[in-house]
C-alpha cells in the first residue's frame, strides 16, 4: 500500500508509492544531445552578454581569465531601475517589474559539469552568489532573491553553457512565505528551528542519508515531490546563505560536488533545477529559518493532478533513493 | 516594462511581460502524432479495465453501447480498502494511502476532442463526475476528490483516448487549503464571496472575458500563471460541484465547448490540464467558496524559479490573450 507523508515545514502532503516503486533504471532519460553552434557565454564572447557586475579571475589554469562571470539577463523579466508605483485596479494589486535578473556564467568550460568540476571551482560559484546577494541586498526596494540553476533543455534551460541565474524581486514568493510561516508556527510550539531538527532526526536515522562533511549534510527529504529530491543544509543554524563562513562554503561545494557525482553516475546526467532557500532581507527569521539547497532531477512529467491540487504524487520512496545515492560511486 | 501582479485569493505574485509578449503563434507546438496501436479504453475492450462503477448509455448514436463509462485506475496512487492508521516517525506525520483512483472515460470516440464533441457530450461526463462525487462523499475516510485531465503527453496523459481522472483523498491538499483561507479572509474583511466579486469585476471590465452565457463566465484571470490559463466559473455563487443544477451544468457544457474550439484553433489543439476546484467534504465554506475549472495549455516549460519559489513569469499578458479567444471563431 502506498503512504501519505507531510512536509514538516510546509504541511504539503505528497504519495508515495511503495508498491510499484520505481528504481534509477527506470526512470533513466535518454541523454540530451550537444546543441552545438554559437555560444554566447563561452570566453572570447564577453561582448555578446551585457558588461558584467561580477567576476573572479582564473588564477588556476594559468591561462588568464575568468573562472566566473556575472553579467545581467540580456532578456530579463524584471528591470532594476525604476519605481515599484504600487496600485490597484479594483480588487487587484500591481506594481511595477523592478527588480534584478543576472546569470551566473559557473565556468568558462563549456562542456563542464558539477561532477568534472573540482570543487574549488563550485566554491567560486557559491562565493559569486553570496557576493551578489550582499550587494543587491543594499538596494531597499528588494526584498528576496531567488538564486537557482536550470540545467538540461527538460529543465527550462534555453543555454547549454553551464549557468545558473537569480532574480531579485520587490515582494517575497509565496512559497518562501509557506516556508517561513511553517518554520514560524514550529518555533513557537516548539521553540526549535524546523530545519535543525529535520537535520537532527535524518542524522540519527540515516535511511535517507546521502552524504555528509563536518559542516553540511545531503540527504532524501521524508515526503519529497519527486524522486531523488535531494536536500542539502549547513549542520549549523545559518538563516541567511550571505552570511556563510568560508569553511561551511568550502564544505557545501564538497557536498555538491559528491551529490551530483552520485546523481550524475546513478541517472546518467539527468536534467535538473536546484534552487537556493534563504532569508528574504528586512524580515526577522534568524531565530528559525535555515537556508538550504534543494535539487530536483526532471526525471517525471508533472501533470495536471500535481498542478491544480499541490499533491504530488512520487514514485520512488526516499529511503531508496537514498540507498542507491549512498551505494553509487562519488569517484573518489 | 514588465508588470508584477498578485492573485487575489492566495496572494501569489506573478510576473508579467508586457513587452516582449509572446503571441500564440510565438507559443504554437508541433501537434503531437496519433500513437496508434491497442487502446484499452476503446469499446470491446471493456475487459481489459477493472469493472466499470458508473456508465451513461449512448442513447444517441443509436448503436447502444455507453457515452461514458468511470472505472477504478488499473495502476492506482490510493486504494479504497484499509484504515487510515494516522501515525508519526518522530517531528514527521504519515498515514496509509487509503482513496479512489478512477479514470473517466470521456467518450466511445478514440479520436473525439473537447471541440468536436456536441456540448451535449461534454453534458454527460460532467454529470459522470457529479456521480462519482456524490457516491464518494458517502465514505467519511474522504475529504477531498481532485477532479482532473492531462490532454497530450506533453500534459502528462499516458493514454490517448479521451479520458479525465478523479483521487479521491483522506486530506485536503494544500493547495486547496490555500484558496480556501484566502477565500475566508477576503470573507471575514469583505463580507462577499472573493470569486463572486471577481465575476462582478471582469464582466464590467471586459479585458480578459473569453465567453460567457446565462450560466457561466469564462475568462483569462488577472494574474494568471501561464499563457492563456483560463477560469470558467458559475454566475450563481455554487461552493459544491454536486450540488450544481442541471441548467448550470449544461451551460457549463457549453461555454467548454467554446472555450476549446477557441483554444484549439488558436494554439492548435495544444496540450492541457483542468482541474476542477471544489468545496471539500465536511468543512463549511459555504459563504466564501465558488467552484471553478481551471484550464491550462501546457505550451511553456516550468523551470527552476517556478518550482523553488512558486513565482510564475508569463510571457503573455491576459487580455492579449482573452483578446486573441475573443477574436478567434468558435464555429458556431
Amino acid at each position: 500500500m502506498s503512504e501519505l507523508r507531510k512536509d514538516p515545514v510546509i504541511g504539503r502532503w505528497v504519495i508515495i508509492s511503495t508498491e510499484r516503486a520505481k528504481r534509477p533504471s527506470d526512470l533513466k532519460l535518454e541523454p540530451e544531445r550537444p546543441r552545438g553552434g554559437f555560444c554566447p557565454l563561452c570566453p572570447g564572447n564577453e561582448d555578446k552578454t551585457p558588461p558584467e557586475v561580477f567576476s573572479i579571475p582564473d588564477e588556476r589554469s594559468g591561462r588568464g581569465g575568468w573562472a566566473v562571470r556575472v553579467v545581467p539577463n540580456k532578456f530579463p523579466a524584471l528591470l532594476i531601475e525604476g519605481s515599484l508605483h504600487k496600485r490597484s485596479e479594483g480588487m487587484y494589486d500591481i506594481m511595477n517589474g523592478v527588480g534584478a535578473h543576472e546569470v551566473i556564467i559557473e565556468t568558462s568550460d563549456h562542456a563542464a559539469t558539477y561532477s568534472s568540476m573540482p570543487a574549488a571551482a563550485i566554491t567560486n560559484i557559491l562565493l559569486a552568489f553570496k557576493n551578489r546577494l550582499m550587494e543587491l541586498k543594499k538596494d531597499s526596494r528588494l526584498r528576496y532573491i531567488a538564486v537557482f540553476k536550470n540545467c538540461g533543455e527538460a529543465a527550462g534551460a534555453t543555454l547549454e553553457h553551464p549557468h545558473s541565474q537569480l532574480i531579485a524581486l520587490p515582494v517575497i514568493p509565496r512559497r518562501v512565505l509557506e516556508k517561513i510561516d511553517g518554520a514560524q508556527a514550529y518555533f513557537n510550539y516548539k521553540r526549535q528551528c524546523v530545519f535543525c531538527d529535520i537535520i537532527g532526526q535524518e542524522t540519527a536515522d540515516g535511511r535517507r542519508m546521502v552524504a555528509g562533511n563536518e559542516h553540511c549534510v545531503a540527504f532524501e527529504p521524508f515526503a519529497p515531490r519527486f524522486p531523488f529530491e535531494t536536500h542539502i543544509l549547513p549542520r549549523a543554524h545559518l538563516e541567511a546563505f550571505e552570511d556563510t563562513p568560508d569553511d561551511v562554503m568550502r564544505a557545501l561545494a564538497d557536498i555538491m560536488s559528491v551529490v551530483f557525482k552520485k546523481l550524475n553516475a546513478s541517472l546518467g546526467f539527468p536534467p535538473f533545477n536546484f534552487m537556493l532557500h534563504t532569508a528574504p532581507f528586512n524580515k526577522d527569521v534568524g531565530a528559525f529559518y535555515h537556508w538550504h539547497l534543494e535539487i530536483i532531477p526532471r526525471l517525471t512529467k508533472v501533470a495536471g493532478f500535481e498542478w491544480g491540487s499541490g499533491f504530488y504524487i512520487n514514485p520512488t520512496p526516499p529511503e531508496q533513493a537514498a540507498q542507491y545515492l549512498r551505494d553509487t560511486a562519488d569517484g573518489r
